[in-house]
């Protein structure tokens, strides 16, 4: 029988009092599915008293996180404390400087510091494992790592941020403002206090870092995502969406162009009959397109401490099994810079919200300005009082009235010129609220 | 440079063609991926002369599988030929005693051979992957078998068959009997001409008992799953489905229950909201159930040339970058024989549709008998001669006419047992009916 992996454990919060247990709990399957077991040797945690319903007895309690990190017997080092530095950092650093396994769910780590984490993996033979970084118990990185190992991927984009999923979903279900949601959602508890790093799209874009540089071999860079939050959203436009056979998600979606590797994070219009508009609530899913064949969508659950231990625990058999993927997919140093695309340069889809001021006119000044810059509409519709849609020109009314617009396939660049235009025409009042839309 | 993954290919439809191609084009990136690249030494088919778009220039040709197997050179023997005996089985067979790695697609020879076969592999130390084998592309395999290694399951569930769902979805969205749409799947090649393999359910009990063995460790048994097909269902049931906010799937289920390992294989109502019902057309889907997480479901391509390659293709990754795990995710040794559950203890949610000739009394009949099993409504509706539905008892015509009841769950004992007093109570005309429901 093989020595059990002997593992140290630094943070022990909802997430990792649930691998302690289950590392306990689930020690007979585990040593079954990885030819040995796991062990628990090491811990540490802000409060040596505090109550959290795990038998800690007979485990080494260290002073400090290094120290587990460096406990002489820990083989797999399990960060489970969160933020981008120190403990956290130099705790990781030294188990992976002296050859240890590392697993970890803190992805602002990984996304800040994770190539030079994976080079000094690489370097000294241990794995680098972070699953739970990105949309919690769904297998993405070990998907697109190993199960797409073979495949030329072109796009992956998904929900990744359950606290927005959850407002966009209570604002359309129930007709809510967006305030109104995210109140609601700090009340419950799936949004922090200081909501601003989930709502403006930074957590997705911190992830979806992480999954563009798995899917297409590029360095992980937060700062070559474009992003835009969820604030601006309407009950309104979730209502005329639906009526035209879409919903508003926070997508984040990195695909190949041909000037390169796109990123963007941004409320986004998908069609009600795709896989990834039916996932409501903190749901999380992530979709990839391959090559030739048809796309592969993951939905789960993002957060929370059983999701989390998981993937946790799922990392930790790998390395039990002594399976060293490369943390990227690929060598840290073949993998490619890669530069902000401007969105300017985005092809696809949209919606467009404005109020008119004179249907009529309105109408045909907008189709004149959008037809100068090459935009061809798929449906115009004007807003009824009672929240219906109906084709424009039905209406007489003078006080300005709702119009929504959907294009085909246009650059982001003719749709802000034309835009523009129909401003300087003084034919709307207000700005116009612009979505961009995904097809399958 | 470590020298690359030695692989002979034995078969050459559709998809072995696209592996040798996809080998060539792909070969960087499995290399940075793999830290080797794979090459295609030997390979043999049924003709040598067929035209295949691939070129085979300097591949040795072999006279059959056996050879390809036993190639000095071959490392990865790919079997990709199909079909329960020789010569797959014995290539596979001999690849394996000489402790090479084996890759196939084969589903029917897992279900048949494959314990025999990992124990040959666990012994020689060889992989035995067969990722293609269940729902295509979708790496349903890795992610049981590696992705959830520390995650309890309680239940796995899926669209496994894409003849059935094509011709379930166009029944549906078109209103066809069960015989137009098999007719024309077949046309369009979905269907075979011996369909009943595929709308029988076998197909769908073959994958599921691969699933089930390695998601509860019990042994494969293709004959401990209770199944039924497709073919009773009418586009009547779809209707009362859709307007009930269901809709009808055939699914594979492997779920624990208190007596044990429940696998069955037949039509089911699955809630509309859910991830499953949205999978339509040739698409393929599985859920997973771990215990205190939500499910986790897996949506994708489940049969074609490139996406059976593309599962293929990882799993040859695997084999290069040295990972061999079990076969079925625990030793052949430990796992544990099932036996088949008889379906009379099943419990759950039904959905009965039955013709009452005189409605007042039968209704009051039916609630009687299902009341004497203890078994609850949650709803009985009559179905207007337009096809919508409205409460029982405000029709007063005296022909037959249909009534559709959805039962809370009860066990599958209980409502036969009530069902075969209502037919003796001669209140029906005609035999009911009788959908399962599965609930998330």
């Amino acid at each position: 029988m093989v020595a059990p992996l002997k593992v140290g454990i630094a943070g022990l919060g909802t997430v990792g009092a649930e691998v302690v247990r289950l590392i306990e709990q689930q020690n007979s399957i585990l040593a079954a599915r990885c030819g040995r077991g796991v062990k628990v040797v090491a811990v540490t945690a802000r409060s040596k008293t505090k109550k959290r319903g795990v038998d800690l007895r007979g485990i080494d309690w260290m002073k400090d996180p290094l120290a587990v990190a460096q406990h002489p017997e820990v083989e797999c080092f399990v960060e489970l404390m969160g933020g981008v530095g120190d403990p956290a950092l130099s705790s990781i650093e030294a188990a992976l400087g002296a050859g240890k396994s590392v697993v970890t769910a803190n992805k602002a780590l990984i996304a800040k510091h994770g190539l030079k984490l994976a080079a000094s993996a690489e370097k000294n033979g241990g794995a680098l494992n972070y699953e739970a970084a990105v949309a919690g118990a769904i297998p993405i990185i070990k998907t697109i790592r190993e199960g797409l190992a073979g495949t030329d991927i072109n796009r992956v984009y998904g929900i990744l941020n359950g606290t927005c999923n959850y407002i966009l979903t209570r604002m359309e279900l129930e007709g809510l403002s967006f305030e109104e949601c995210l109140k609601d959602a700090q009340r419950l508890g799936y949004a922090e206090a200081e909501p601003s790093f989930d709502v403006d799209g930074h957590d997705t874009a911190q992830k979806l870092a992480i999954l563009a540089s798995l899917a297409f071999g590029t360095k992980v860079a937060q700062s070559a995502v474009s992003v835009e939050g969820i604030s601006s959203i309407a009950a309104e436009d979730l209502r005329a969406a639906a009526e035209l056979g879409y919903r508003v998600k926070l997508l984040g979606v990195a695909m190949r162009t041909a000037t390169g590797i796109e990123q963007r994070v941004h409320p986004t219009m998908v069609p009600l009959s795709s896989s990834i508009a039916q996932v409501m609530g903190v749901t999380n899913a992530v979709t990839v397109d391959g090559a030739g064949i048809a796309p592969i969508t993951l939905v789960g659950p993002g957060a929370g401490g059983a999701a989390t231990a998981s993937a946790v625990l799922a990392d930790i058999a790998d390395v039990a099994r002594n399976v060293r993927a490369l943390p990227f997919g690929r060598p840290v140093e073949k993998l490619k810079t890669t530069t902000k695309a401007p969105m300017e340069r985005h092809e696809g889809g949209y919606y467009i919200r404005l109020m008119a001021r004179d249907l009529a006119g309105t109408a045909a000044r907008i189709a004149t300005r959008l037809a100068e810059q090459k935009i061809s509409l798929e449906s115009i519709v004007q807003r009824h009082p009672n929240g219906g849609i109906e084709p424009v020109g039905k209406s007489t009314k003078s006080s300005p009235v709702p119009v929504i617009l959907i294009t085909y396939a246009t650059t982001e660049d003719a749709m802000r010129r034309a835009l523009q235009a129909v401003q300087s025409d003084k034919v709307i009042s207000g700005k116009p609220q612009v979505i961009r839309i995904e097809k399958n």
